[in-house]
């Protein structure tokens, strides 16, 4: 049994605001409230419509009627199990490794491929712009799963973070030098991505000591590619060595 | 004016069957539609609802009401302009290329990432398995936008491909070789991704003369990558050289 003041409490959760304020999430489907649990992101209160979903996992779900779930869900057809976890804490950013960067990220989807990319490729610091859309958007989990418990996201001022790192600041740019002639030694730096549709901000690009770019083989009026798929080039050109 | 026939017409487009048979799609959206006209995609009916959105364009429109083009979008909020286009024809492909194959790719977003990263590498052919999720599936064409016109795309039976090409097989599996240490000298080959849930079926692999991955440095319990970003990876790296 769900209470009215729980399925309120809940359904707020589906807002930014209220994410913030109560540093909670909330996750749907088996398979992710299973990876987060199993990557130590700890539950705050866990709603399943069946005891065996969850048998094999060692924490307490409160098992609850469809009718009750689907109050509680955002979902038009809920999946068994809805999870409310804590938000881990902002871990602050040390410079002994590579740091990724976006700059007002928009679309849900392509953040989390980008945290998702980050963990696969051990980067474990990921810092987002204040205007960067809400690493726990519902998209945006779908796309990170437990890739969430080991990259230690950051939200703050980008400007402000580049005028203090000492690390060199590299962003991708349509104009910047060629990426298979960078040679990557340093052990650290930040790497730069921009917005969806206007690229790195000019504020942001003043701070940006090296400009780089994924050269193009095809027709030259391929616009530009995709933000998330750009990350994955790039951090691969990051990891492989010259 | 929109005739009553005219609007079931467009409405069954949004149906794969009726797609295929009509060998015609839609397009809305005014950015995408330019695309495809200045990527020489032959329209077949473009209705507005302002003659000014178009203006700069060398092709007719027929100018309709708000009212009428709800009846004939897909969209909650239709964008202005909705175009009816002429499939592209697909062509046979030649070995003197790379091609990109698709085995069971469900996900229309990555099938349009895929069709957007060979159009930037310079893949000219792309095979996707009879089970591979339309091309001119909305969510793709939101993907792809221009590449559409520069990438001939070919579905048919993707065993049948593998068994007669001369070109070496390359596909991406968990448990390849490191594609680091892969040399991509030959001038042509092909690059089978799989579907993602399951990777490349077991027909299939057994077709695959080279398993390549991607080396992981995070974290060894991060699942796999995103199709699509695996995809802008490996082409990447047979683009970049040795």
């Amino acid at each position: 049994m769900v209470s009215k003041s729980q399925i309120k409490f809940i359904k707020n959760l589906q807002q930014k605001k209220y994410r913030t304020e109560h540093k909670l999430f909330v996750v749907e489907g088996v398979k992710t409230v299973k990876e987060l649990v199993k990557a130590n992101i700890k539950p705050y209160a866990i709603y399943t419509t069946s005891s065996t979903v969850l048998e094999d996992e060692n924490f307490k779900s409160e098992l609850i009627s469809t009718a009750d779930l689907k109050k509680i869900s955002a979902l038009k057809t809920p999946n068994n199990i809805l999870a409310v976890f804590h938000q881990p804490k902002e871990k602050e950013i040390t410079p002994n490794n590579w740091v990724v960067a976006v700059d007002d990220v928009r679309d849900p989807g392509n953040l989390g491929t980008i945290i998702r990319l980050c963990d696969w490729f051990g980067i474990t610091n990921l810092f987002c712009s204040n205007h960067t859309v809400d690493c726990y958007n519902p998209k945006t989990l779908q796309a990170t799963m437990g890739s969430l418990a080991r990259v230690n996201i950051v939200y703050g001022d980008l400007e402000a973070f580049l005028k203090s790192t000492k690390m060199p600041v590299y962003g991708a740019f349509m104009d910047g030098k060629n990426v298979y002639k960078e040679s990557f030694t340093a052990e650290n730096g930040v790497l730069v991505m921009g917005n969806e549709a206007n690229g790195v901000s000019v504020t942001i690009e003043n701070l940006v000591t090296k400009k780089i770019s994924i050269p193009q083989f095809g027709a030259k009026t391929t616009e530009s590619l995709n933000v998330a798929t750009a990350t994955a080039i790039l951090l691969n050109e990051i990891r492989r060595g010259a």
